[in-house]
């Protein structure tokens, strides 16, 4: 499913390759991307907010396409709304994880989905700095036929 | 001033090289920043959300940058927390405006950054596909010495 996802990232939007992301975990419920700092640098020698934003915001889209693979459905999923938050600025590598919440979170999306051909799901991604949260980005996903 | 900020953002954020980021027009109070689409495709054709992300905040971050740079101030511009809706797809060039919302708002900036040597701004980029609004994006700057 890594490479799986990885490949369709860097094919179906290629500025993924300049940002360098990187799936680097999956767990069924959890995800982490990553993306190199010297491809994401700014002008203060720390990560650009609009990488910060990218790796944020196609981490849940990635765990959105992995939950459809695993259940053989097809759709476009696309960013609606999101909120981010720059709590401590990324002086390394850039990590993003996001997971769901829980089951029940899992199962009335398919549920909406499988039924309307339509759902909405909201996902949070977070970066770390050290211990502490570097980003927080909540997302609001369509996913449709 | 369009041709200082052009090469202030390509210098200090290289991913901005790849995005392809123009400055297309700034007139005092307001900014237009764009991007070929090309650049900046997605798998539906239309421009990847982290690259509309990516030029609204960049909009509001060279607007405040030109600000700066008329009252001969010296700092740094930092976002801080921001909200972005997707309201239309955007199928062509990316061009975001931002502007201030009137003097009042330039002078109480200006005011308390010179007295305190960090102030906050509030900012707004607006991306259109054609007569429509596309993109909604809301920013919390932070300017520092």
């Amino acid at each position: 499913m890594i490479s799986t996802i990885q490949t369709v990232l860097n094919s179906e939007i290629p500025l993924t390759n300049a940002i360098g992301i990187k799936v680097d975990e999956y767990t069924g419920n959890a995800i982490k991307i990553s993306a190199p700092l010297e491809n994401n640098i700014n002008h203060k020698n720390t990560a650009f907010g609009g990488s910060l934003y990218s790796v944020s915001v196609l981490a849940g889209w990635s765990l959105i396409y992995a939950l459809l693979k695993e259940n053989n459905l097809q759709g476009h999923i696309v960013i609606q709304e999101s909120n981010i938050q720059y709590l401590n600025p990324v002086t390394g590598k850039i990590v993003a994880e996001s997971q769901f919440m829980d089951e029940l979170q899992i199962n009335r999306f398919l549920k909406q989905y499988e039924r309307k051909g339509i759902a909405r799901i909201k996902l949070s991604s977070i970066i770390k700095q050290g211990a502490k949260n570097a980003v927080v980005f909540n997302g609001s996903y369509v996913v449709h036929l």
